[in-house]
């Protein structure tokens, strides 16, 4: 194993600073979500093993695993949707960092409409806070895959969809939750913060009755 | 009386913690709610007394009860509700930790269903935070209490619905609250931010109009 | 002037820290509300000044009045609303705190019942947060005042609706905010506490579709 | 460069702990928003710089520009909307310091009346939260305005509403977001906290059923 180098210590501290605010928004009950980054050069994941508490998560409750999952080091067992992240990283080149999370709004819309395959989000200022959109007429089409415990047939289907949805800035699980990413662990959260902010809108517009 | 183990020491600290968080989140208003944690060795229970603020709980505000509900050490008066915690231990043998708060979710959803006698929360990954749930398309369902304040009454119905439910994580009490429990708080805790965040996703959803 | 005795002191502290959650939960926004306590045997009370933000309150902030509203000690000037705060601990004998808070859900809730002159709460479990409550099956009126900012006639209005709803455990100003009380700041707070969380149950209840 | 006076030094102090409040309340999500005080006797603006994270905001993230926008010191690039700032310092000559977020509430009521041009608040006590507003029974309207990334045709649609409502606290840009200000950063906040608690009430009445 090699030995981490200063920028993936300081990304795995940036990594559990952002777990532990997700836990304190209520987005990672229950020991629930995920958050891993990658160390490009190295060809490796720092992840977070599965039924930790995420209000407490340091360094400490990262596993490193190589690109097919493989534990290089630390304790634990990788979670089951470490091979989610897998895919994800080799469908995004640019992917350094992804952040997976239940909230109460991403658990409703995904909901909703999942029978379309996809949710739109159009028209929102916020829209910028996803990487290369530069105007609020974007209209951002995140992907809704039905959910499933098979995760070999989970993993292909959401390949397919990254590939589906080459433009998109995050996954939806079907009353699961959401995946993020971005080439930082800043750029993951910049994005989640957005597309939650735009859940939450589009959920209480599509609850109410204006 | 015995003195305390290190582990129920730790657990009653465990305990204490997990309270003054429910305060923070709401979820035990106006000295509402009870916590209590089982030494099965020694066959006692230590359980909040009445009428605390949960915001500042520490293990001096905790009663050492034993079995029958006859105090062993500590100053104050049991809650009323200590009855309710006794039966839970006896018709769960796995419960080391009990937790019962009032939430604005719980409060709704409770009321919604009441005629039901009892909510189904299905389809959702949280679930699987419930202990011995796998998958999404587990359905839980929580049988739901007509309210009572007669002690003796209500200890038998929620003996029944233990019972009648045995594969139940939680209990409601209709427009009043949620018993849940683990093996260990933490179990307890993790059950509870599942459950209730399950309860707000279908409050939202069933108040709404999608 | 008389010195503050000890439990003065204690409750003037014990009253802002209470004004600075509620300024953390959104309740006093905009430098709004207003906070009080009564020191019986000397005659006076200890008020807010106008315009203060009570996320940062301290006992400087505090106004020493007497029973006529004439200022003893303190710097700035007494709240237009003190006349009210004077009222209610003449017409309840038992108040030694008085708390006002502007809350979405109090603001929403007197806006609904307005032309009905009260709310009712009923059938919650969180009622026997109220002093003398001992069941669910209690149903709390609280009446709701027109809105006025003639202080005089407001004043009189007030004095009427402690009068004629003796066993009321608050005031609803319409589109304004709440009054509630008790006999020391910690019970002023319960009852705050129950109060508003059964608002916003009701609130949720009867603006949504069940 | 003139050195900055201690007022100055403490007006930006006040804006930092102003802004990273912002960002605890979920206002300014995904590096939005931006904010600013005045210097009138020196003619000169601090501003965020563009893309800051708005949660860990201090003095070193601003910018000094003149009246016109340019640079003066610090380091960065100005926001695109520091042009709107500058708008705004000119048509309201009282005004010393500018907030600008974005909340669910400002972009859901923005969106429902973008079409009318302006939405009416009226009938709220916390309308006294505004400067000049003795009662209730104002009625305070925000002009809304389409959003654009055309920030020269904006700008001269952002001095026209600023003119054509003169009596206004704020502007809203339609599922965009809130500009409001004030003499200083505390009457600024004032009027954030009462705009947006009016938006939240008004946002959950309309969106209701009652």
């Amino acid at each position: 194993m090699l030995p981490y180098t200063d920028s993936l210590s300081l990304a795995a501290e940036s990594l559990c600073a952002t777990a532990r605010w997700c836990y304190a928004q209520g987005w990672v009950p229950a020991t629930s979500g995920n958050f891993s980054v990658r160390d490009r050069e190295a060809g490796r994941v720092l992840i977070t093993t599965s039924g930790l508490d995420k209000g407490t998560l340091t360094p400490d409750g990262l596993l490193e695993v190589d690109m097919e999952g493989g534990v290089l080091s630390g304790e634990g067992r990788p979670s089951a949707e470490t091979a989610l992240h897998l895919v994800l990283y080799r469908a995004r080149a640019e992917a350094g960092a992804i952040l997976h999370v239940h909230t109460v709004w991403n658990t409703l819309l995904s909901g909703i409409h999942a029978g379309a395959g996809h949710v739109e989000l159009g028209g929102y200022e916020l829209l910028k806070g996803l990487a290369g959109v530069t105007t609020h007429e974007h209209v951002e089409r995140v992907p809704i895959l039905k959910n499933s415990q098979e995760f070999a047939e989970l993993s292909a289907r959401f390949g397919d969809a990254l590939r589906g949805f080459p433009e998109a800035h995050g996954v939806l699980l079907s009353r699961h939750g959401l995946y993020t990413w971005g080439e930082s662990v800043a750029e993951a959260r910049r994005h989640l913060e957005a597309l939650e902010f735009l859940f939450e809108v589009e959920g209480r517009r599509q609850l109410g009755q204006p």
